[in-house]
Parts: structure tokens; C-alpha cells; sequence
């Protein structure tokens, strides 16, 4: 490669210095034949309906247990076009990148999502890539949006949940939160935690068309179970009861959140979702989700009531009941 | 609106804050079915073939003479989708907002895409909305990705020039790029400046459907006319010779041009195609040209030929030829 140590301007200039950039770094890495046709736009031959989902990412540090800020941007989007039962098979990728950065840290990150999207089944067809001044940007962020074609007649929706619906976990809360968090914070724990990050696509789907109706399927992320169950109680307009001591948590971030004064119920996810789906469709769906790596700890928190519309009630395990509110304000900047 | 000056951290939580904001703001601007569902992904009832493309925006300054980032980001997408002869349709918006922004910024930008978007007729049907610490990017970056539906059977491609084939262009050169740099340096000129930023798409359907064969169209945007008709001509393995004389620049980029040592076939346009079609239907390429606003004074500059394979040729007014290549390096970092 005929890159120098770090990424110059002149990489972001539209020019030759862009072109070699492209060739050699992003059509190396992502290769394939719609990516590499190199147009202003990317042409699909991809008949909806379809789940379209951007995101960008920003987290610091670039690189954490567990992840690193080009894995996440795969498996952050892919993840949101999977919510609503849909394949994701097209991502484009957006790169705002530091003048300076270290060549080899963009490569790795390059590397890195190549290989999180051959995993996801999803192709990179389009992108751009951007070099600012140094200190326009922190290093790196990413924007991906992702494109998928959705496999069911009644896909799951934030407003589809009913009365008597169980609400499933598809594991542990709060690893990914807790490790950006220590990370940022130089904090050791004795039991190491790590990030959750992964793509869950491949379960997703294999639940919707196992167990047919799943009203509800969303992840965690920004603000954690907390947060997004409050969002999802608002959309259906119904109350949700969640056991606090069924709420998975490892040994590891119940630890270090002890340790810190955090509850781990409002801390980010990025490899988890919430599965809602009618009584008699839960242990189809549990077996579903714990026959793939990634739901091994599936399980049942709660469930969808009638009572206190909107809002999201915690039984605690001494026997009381307390209001589960949606996060206010900002826990931890640059998570994702 | 219930909102502080700035814009804080708590915006970007995805708690309480987050969801003030998108609802009070974004919502209240983008107002269309799909993007008020809220759900994880959009869900699009669209059939392709489609055309994908995304792009980061992170000019500067925020608002510039003809426009402003948040219609450059809608105009800048919209465009990239058209050149391959389809219809935008659908935009993904995701910002990374600098904590600290006066709130007043953020709404102007905001009210700007969603008339951008409006005009264009495309519809902002996603978003996602980061918030990051002080310093950790400058002011506001945002990412469009564009959906659109391919309205041809053999749609313009880089690779479809053919020998013979004449190269139009929609309009003056170097508008947008020698804008920004003025901005940015505070220089006047005796006749003002103005970005040519604007949705070309409605004209270049226009021109597929009515023109029929149109062989490439695109936009000669970073690193100018020049820079992009090198990219064409590799990708069609052709040569393309352009007369100097017949490139249209407007009296005020001229004299601002040669007042800086600056060559305006380099400079970014953001309201111009390269539009390349048989001989045969140059007239009825032109009239359907001229009859839009965007291209009054669409002229042929140049013609394809089969020597000099990958080279663009300039023929000077004084008879002679030289090679007009590639911008190499960076000619001014974000200028979109």
C-alpha cells in the first residue's frame, strides 16, 4: 500500500489522492460488484417493502473490549432493519475522518466492519468518505444506513403491543454501556466486562418466521431497557409490568454498576433486543432465541397489562412497585 | 418550543430530551406517515430497481450565499441519486450537533432541509440525532442517504459514454466552490458570489424521459469539472475532448478566479450534471435543458472520442491542447 503513516487532507479532496483512497483502502476491504461500479449512486435490483435505518456513531474510545467503532456501525444498523423483520442487505457507509488520524487505525476500523457486514449477510454499495481539519472532528465517525427487505405480512411495530403480551429479553443488560463507560473512565473491574455488540439479524429473523406473530421487536441502545420499553409503552398506548430480579445482568456489570451507583436498566445495549409477542407464541419464541449464540440467556421480564397506559412499572424483589421512567437527560455522551 | 438557547448533551441521549427534540423540532419540520411512526427503521412500500447514495456534509460556514448545509445536504443526495436516472424518493437525515449550538441554528437548518426536501419531493422518512461534547466536532455535520426509483430501462451510467457522444453541461462552473472560499477568507468581490446549490432531479428526469438515451450523467462536485470527467473517461476507457472557450463560467467567478490564480474547471459545483447523450440527440437534449430553470444555459462543451482512452483533452481558444487532469490533492477542505 502506497499510504503514508496518517490520512492527509488531499485524501478527502475528491482527486487522485480520493481515488487511490478508495480504491486501495475501501474497494480492497468491502469489495463487490455493485460497490465497485463507483457511480454517484449505487443500483439495487430490490423489491419492497422495504426497513431503511441510518445511524452514526460516534463513540469514544474508537476501539473497546469487545468492539470497535466499525463492528458497532455495522451491527448498530443492520440491528434497526432487523426490528421491524426485515433482511438487511445493503449498507452505505459515510466516513468523516481527522486530518492525522493514523493510517493503520482507519484500516483496522475498515477491517473491521468488512468483516461485522460478511457476518450480517449485508453488502457495503455506496459510501463517502470526508477528511476536516484536525480538530473539525474527534478522530472518526461513521454513518451507516442500512436497507432491508422485509419478510412478513405484519411486521413488528413500536405500537403492536396487546394486552397480555409477554416481554422477552434476549440476554444480559447494560455490558455495552459499562465498558465505554470504564474505558472512558480508566476504570478496572476484578471480572472484566465487555461490550454485547453483535448482529442480531440472523435470530431476528429466524424468529419472525418461526413463531409468525412477533408484535414488537427493539433494541435497547441509548438509554438503555428503561428508556426504550417507556418508548414502546407510549407507541401502544398500554402498561407494561417488569419483574426487576427476572432482568438478566452478568455477575460482571451488576458489579461494576454497584460499584459506580448505576442501574444497569438505564445503561446502552448493542447486541439485545426486547421481543414482545402474544402468551401463547412465548415458548416457541424462547426456544427460538436460545437455540442461537447470541439469545443463549433469553428470557421473560414482564408483560403487557391494561393498567397505566404508558407507563412501565418495576416489581421489585421484595414485593414493591415503582415507576421505571424513561431516562431524562444524557448519561454518557459518545456511547455509540 | 420549550427549548434552552443551545443545544445540550441531554439532546442526544435518546431519553426525554431526545424525545422533546425530535418531536418539537424534527417531527414538527418533517412532518410526514412514516417518519412520525418513530419505529426502529422506516418501513417504504418500494419497488426497484433503486438507486442508493449517501453523503456527509460538514461545509464551512453553516450558511453561505445561495444556501446553507442543511439544503446543500438535501440537494447534494437528491442529486447523486438522479444522475443514474431515478426518481429520489425517500432521505435518511442523521446529525452530529456539536453540544453548545445555539438552538436557533439547529431550527434554521432544520426548516431549510425540510423545504429543500419538499421542492425536491423527496420525503426525510429517518433520522438520528447525535450530540457530542464541546470540541469534539465543529458546530453541525449531517448525513443524507438517498432512495430512489429508477425510471429507465438502461439507466446513465460512468461507463456508457460512446465515441461520438457529446458532453453537455447544465450550467457556469465553479459557483458553489469559489463561494465557500471567499466565505472562508473573507474576501469581497465587486460582483457578488453565489452557490449554485440545487435539486437538479426534477430536470433530469425530465431529460432521461423525454431525451431517451442519455449515456452519463454527473454531478462535478469536489474536485470540479475537470476531476470528474477524468473519472468518467476511465470508466468508460474514452477520451473526452473539451473546447475552453465553450465551458460556460459566470463573469463574477471568472474575475474572482483570476484574481486568486484560480482554475474555476477545478472548483466545486453543487447545482451542475455532466450530461452525456448521442449526437443524434443533442438539440432535444438542449431544448429539454434550456426549458428548466436549473439549466438556461446548458451548452455542449466537448464531444467523446475513441484516442487518448481515460484523458480528457482541453483545446485552449488559441488552438492548442493540453491534458487536463485530475485535481491531485486537497484544493480546500469542507467545502460540502
Amino acid at each position: 500500500m502506497s499510504f503514508p503513516d496518517t490520512v492527509l487532507l488531499d485524501y478527502g479532496s475528491g482527486g487522485k489522492a480520493s481515488q487511490r483512497l478508495i480504491s486501495e483502502l475501501f474497494l480492497k476491504h468491502f469489495d463487490n460488484a455493485t460497490l465497485n461500479r463507483l457511480d454517484d449512486a449505487a443500483m439495487l435490483d430490490l423489491s419492497g417493502p422495504l426497513a431503511v435505518s441510518t445511524d452514526s456513531f460516534t463513540v469514544d474510545p474508537l476501539f473497546f473490549p469487545g468492539g470497535d467503532i466499525g463492528s458497532l456501525a455495522i451491527h448498530g444498523t443492520v440491528n434497526d432493519v432487523a426490528m421491524l423483520g426485515a433482511r438487511p442487505m445493503y449498507l452505505s457507509c459515510a466516513m468523516i475522518v481527522e486530518e492525522g488520524l493514523p493510517f493503520s487505525t482507519l484500516e483496522a476500523v475498515v477491517r473491521s466492519m468488512a468483516e461485522a457486514s460478511r457476518h450480517a449477510g449485508a453488502q457495503i454499495v455506496t459510501g463517502d468518505t470526508k477528511v476536516v481539519p484536525k480538530g473539525a472532528v474527534d478522530k472518526l465517525f461513521i454513518n451507516t444506513t442500512g436497507l432491508g427487505l422485509v419478510q412478513t405480512a405484519s411486521p413488528p411495530q413500536g405500537d403492536r403491543a396487546r394486552p397480555g403480551d409477554a416481554i422477552l429479553l434476549t440476554g444480559t443488560m447494560g455490558d455495552h454501556g459499562l465498558t465505554i463507560l470504564s474505558q472512558r473512565q480508566g476504570l478496572e473491574f476484578e471480572t472484566p466486562v465487555q461490550s454485547d455488540s453483535a448482529a442480531l439479524n440472523h435470530m431476528l429473523l429466524d424468529l419472525v418466521e418461526s413463531v409468525g406473530e412477533v408484535h414488537v421487536l427493539r433494541d435497547p441502545t441509548r438509554g438503555g431497557l428503561a428508556t426504550t420499553l417507556n418508548e414502546i409503552a407510549l407507541q401502544s398506548n398500554l402498561g407494561f409490568v417488569i419483574e426487576e430480579k427476572a432482568v438478566p445482568v452478568s455477575d460482571a456489570v451488576r458489579s461494576g454498576c454497584s460499584f459506580l451507583g448505576l442501574d444497569p436498566l438505564y445503561l446502552a445495549n448493542e447486541g439485545k433486543a426486547i421481543c414482545i409477542v402474544p402468551e401463547e407464541r412465548l415458548d416457541a419464541a424462547l426456544a427460538c432465541l436460545r437455540s442461537h449464540d447470541e439469545g443463549r440467556q433469553a428470557c421473560r421480564v414482564g408483560t403487557v397489562t391494561e393498567d397505566h397506559p404508558g407507563k412501565v412499572v418495576l416489581q421489585t424483589p421484595i414485593g414493591g412497585k415503582r415507576l421505571l421512567d424513561m431516562l431524562e437527560g444524557e448519561q454518557l455522551p459518545r456511547i455509540c
